[in-house]
């Protein structure tokens, strides 16, 4: 168990991050000095989205009820909406958006089948809490990136996922059948390491050891939310 | 083979059934006699449209080119719109969509392996061709429904596709490789009478022998464009 995942002992009750104005009362960072390059900040987060659209869009596919499939139709295009406005971002500064987003695809494709789960509640559980988290982790690193980009992506990032679906169903589905909390419990901490891996990795390679003490706070908060997403489905984090 | 293939021989130089406007040029068929009740009529198209959807997703997931994933999420991201502006015509009429789209399911699930494809390439012909001319098919249909809801169908489903990056990765496949063209020509024919069945199946069952007849020259419309479709890749249609 990697060492971040401990920090839900300081758990408070932080407003979810949503959006920029609820952040501003959560524990104040300044994240500029940890900002990565744009380009690299937008082709990272872009992928990320388009990782979460083919999750997204496989539990469409396995879907067993024609309902669930038709919800999960409108967290598809959220995810798609973020990955789309993130590569608009990308275009804007001449970059071309395969090229930018290239170096991140051996890593997050790597990330994605290991959480891509043995079932459809596992990767339910994964688009939930794998999207919540790095969403929430991309829009604080947001902050520090230069001129009008940042407000702009922590909007685009901050919108609704539409993934009230996943949690109604895992929701009931938890309720129902106490082995598959248990199960999935287990599953969401696993999560929560290899999510927190992709989050270091966005980080710049020269941070500090001096700099790792104070990007801590930021990750205490993305793992505070994560603790409650968890918490709302039933869960043990 | 189905003997709608066979109206190849009838084709006519008549203008993509991508708009009512250009619709109007070709064959006058008074469509209304076969149009279906409304809300099967918008469950079919929009469960196809789903259908489209996840086909492409899947495309995008085997993608071998990140330029090429990146370019079909586009494409995605407009089968996604063409669903959902379906599904909110049938909400807008009081239906529940999943409830509305079940009758389809099991028969264009079916469709939708059966065309799904060995690999890439086939998967990519079957997105471009089925896509093409079922959309053209759903369009003509909509000339018959009551109401604004016609045009309006028409409207959302005559958008572009977002299929130019199939076009293009199609034809340059083709065009470096004899074989792989002469293959492609034989799943595209197969592909055609797999599609049409889809086009007659959304007829209503009344329509008598003596519709028939009527009815052909729309598919006959149809078919020219499907022919045209294959000629732009180089294939025999």
């Amino acid at each position: 168990m990697i060492k971040w995942t401990d920090r839900r002992a300081q758990r408070v009750e932080t407003p979810r991050l949503s959006t920029r104005g609820e952040r501003q009362s959560t524990t104040k960072v300044d994240i500029a000095g940890f900002a990565p390059e744009l380009l690299t900040y937008l082709g990272q987060a872009a992928y990320f989205q388009l990782g979460m659209f083919e999750n997204i869009a496989r539990a469409i596919s396995i879907a067993p009820e024609l309902d669930a499939k038709e919800a999960l139709s409108a967290a598809a295009g959220r995810a798609l909406a973020k990955h789309q406005g993130l590569v608009a971002e990308i275009r804007r500064r001449g970059g071309e958006p395969s090229e930018v987003m290239a170096p991140f695809a051996p890593g997050l494709d790597a990330f994605r089948h290991q959480t891509a789960g043995a079932d459809w509640n596992e990767l339910l559980l994964s688009c939930y809490l794998a999207g919540g988290l790095l969403d929430d982790f991309f829009i604080r690193l947001s902050d520090g990136l230069p001129g009008d980009v940042g407000p702009r992506v922590a909007h685009l990032l901050g919108q609704d996922a539409g993934t009230d679906v996943l949690i109604t169903h895992l929701r009931a589905a938890i309720r129902s059948d106490a082995a598959l909390g248990s199960h999935l419990a287990l599953w969401g901490r696993r999560l929560v390491g290899d999510t927190l891996l992709v989050a270091r990795s966005a980080l710049p390679m020269e941070t500090h050891t001096s700099d790792q003490s104070r990007i801590e706070p930021v990750f205490t908060e993305i793992i505070a939310a994560h603790t409650r997403r968890m918490d709302g489905l039933g869960l043990t984090a």
